[in-house]
């Protein structure tokens, strides 16, 4: 089992990462909190389906009440009326403030959990227990949030965990599209980053589906170190965390015009990313290697254009939703160089017709 | 006027506090804040038709898009319905992260306003301006909350505004009602840490439709003064703060079981305070000249005893439910002696037997 630690200025907490370690969270969980009141494990249906009774066996070892909270699968559980609904469950079960909140699933159910956690009576302690590949991103940093009709993540709070369990024996039953997703937020930790993780990752992982035991904890851990790295300098975005936009202005635009659900979040970031890189080598005039990396992506199996009837301006509006949009001004992450990425504002025609352009050439 | 610094781990902010300050807000703002990029006035239907004309005009100063929401009057408006169709709006008029909200009204408008700053894109600044005695307490330490209908302040976060602007001109058409309300928490300030602080208040301060200018800054200042040692020393309430909580024990079980607004928060604490140092003679041995406490209670106006029908076994149910209760013990906040304040656990027999017999002989 590794250990990573994270550090904020808020909390400090570990990630222990390896394959079949929830199988002693009990243990785990001792090492990080005090004995809890009550558990209350919030998960999806599908997670549920497949290690609830176990992880429900294992917490039970603490001689603690456990209680589960089940919500639908997918995004659109990051409502307010699911989180409404979590908060009366916790408030009929008597949980109280030194009851503990473990979220087990994906990022939709860590981001809900999360923000349950931190509004409870004020805050209470939370756990991340991911089993998406997604999640090495989301679960680490505390960003935790629900959406709003006007927009996604609109309505949270920075939280952070007591700790993260993640055990990657969680991912084996991940659908590809999945898998491909959270691969989407390592490559940009990388472009962000670090060059060299970036080489080896386009030299070593090809296909999905081929990726060894060993290869997934390297470049999970990889993502987490670059992730903790970012998030210590700057808890609260106000800084260098903003840099983990990469890919995201247009990636939320595509998720919000689609409708949620209907593209992943890492399919759409990864087209973000490639119009960042395109639109990084015009501004910078020099090189990313746009089209070996456009290569590599579809490769991988990310789209890399988008839809045909995709109206420009529709998503600049929905850009201009974005939480990082300021005194109206989109503000795109873009790379100086791979590893060095920078903050640049465009205005609403810059950006169309870039868009436009990208559309038909890139 | 007067500037109190009130420090806590996550910010330190002032307190301005004078007659006819915030007809200079614009120059205040500019001392705590950088130029917002829209300001969202929060207050409630009577401030707003008292002075929100003219605290827009002000603000408007700034050179800033002012928007204004304008919510019910009363403990209602701390709802999920509320605080959701607050955040709507702000999205709907496109704030964003560098926007803020001025919370203007009393402790119901500042829990809801600072909620919403406290949540919206995971937070953003906010300003208490109070208009009410009572907020002297609620406006200090950054606790914000909205309620469930399982319970008081149930949801919520600890959110510190970037200034508290106290304007003391707002109090002069406060309903006595609403100034007798505030006046408990000023007392219980007294309580919990300032014996010749209560002394002088029992000597000066007979009836408060004869409270002078003077009198009023005094223990204004005073009350906030206290607040904020104890919140420097513990802003999330794991030690030192819960003794603020001295009186609120019985005093939020009766406004819950006779119904919010039925009963003022300060009249409902008052009556808590009552019951507190009636139970600390016991457990102490010791007198805290009960009778005369009472016969001064009576003559500020507070109600001094339970209503006949009240039934304790409710009282206790309704204490369960409080975010105080641990591992299903009531902790009540006692009195060795007067500015020495002890946390001590009941179970629910005892408790009911204390309540029936102060119910009779107190």
């Amino acid at each position: 089992m590794k250990q990573i630690m994270i550090q904020t200025k808020s909390r400090s907490y570990p990630v222990f990462l390896g394959s079949g370690i929830s199988s002693h969270m009990d243990d785990l969980l001792k090492q990080v909190l005090e004995k809890p009141s009550k558990i209350l494990i919030m998960t999806d249906r599908t997670v549920y389906d497949l290690y609830g009774n176990k992880l429900e066996k294992v917490l039970k070892k603490l001689n603690v009440d456990v209680l589960t909270y089940v919500v639908p699968s997918g995004e659109a559980s990051k409502s307010f009326e699911t989180y409404y609904a979590c908060l009366t469950f916790a408030l009929e079960n008597n949980m109280d403030r030194e009851s503990v909140v473990v979220a087990f699933g994906g990022g939709v159910v860590g981001d809900l959990a999360g923000f349950v956690a931190a509004t409870f009576m004020r805050g209470i302690p939370f756990i991340q227990v991911p089993t998406t590949l997604l999640a090495h991103d989301s679960a680490v940093g505390g960003k935790v949030a629900i959406n709003h009709p006007l927009g996604k993540n609109m309505i949270g709070a920075f939280h952070q965990p007591h700790a993260i369990i993640y055990d990657t024996e969680f991912l084996k039953t991940l659908p590809q599209l999945e898998v491909r997703s959270g691969f989407a937020e390592v490559v940009k930790h990388g472009f962000i980053q670090d060059k060299s993780f970036v080489e080896q990752l386009m030299a070593d992982i090809r296909h999905l589906d081929e990726i060894t035991d060993q290869q997934l904890l390297w470049f999970i851990q990889k993502g987490i170190e670059v992730k903790a790295a970012v998030v210590a300098e700057d808890e609260k975005e106000t800084g260098k965390r903003a840099f983990l936009n990469f890919g995201h202005t247009l990636g939320h635009a595509l998720e919000a015009e689609l409708g949620y659900g209907k593209i992943s979040h890492g399919d759409a970031v990864a087209c973000g990313m490639l119009f960042a890189l395109w639109v990084s080598e015009r501004t910078f005039n020099r090189s990313f290697h746009y089209e070996t990396v456009k290569k590599w992506f579809e490769q991988i199996g990310f789209p890399v254009k988008m839809e045909e009837n995709m109206d420009p301006k529709a998503l600049i509006n929905r850009m201009k939703h974005d939480k990082k949009t300021l005194h109206n001004q989109i503000r795109m992450v873009l790379l100086e160089e791979i590893g060095k990425p920078v903050l640049k504002p465009f205005n609403r025609e810059t950006l169309i017709s870039l868009l436009n352009e990208w559309k038909t050439e890139g």
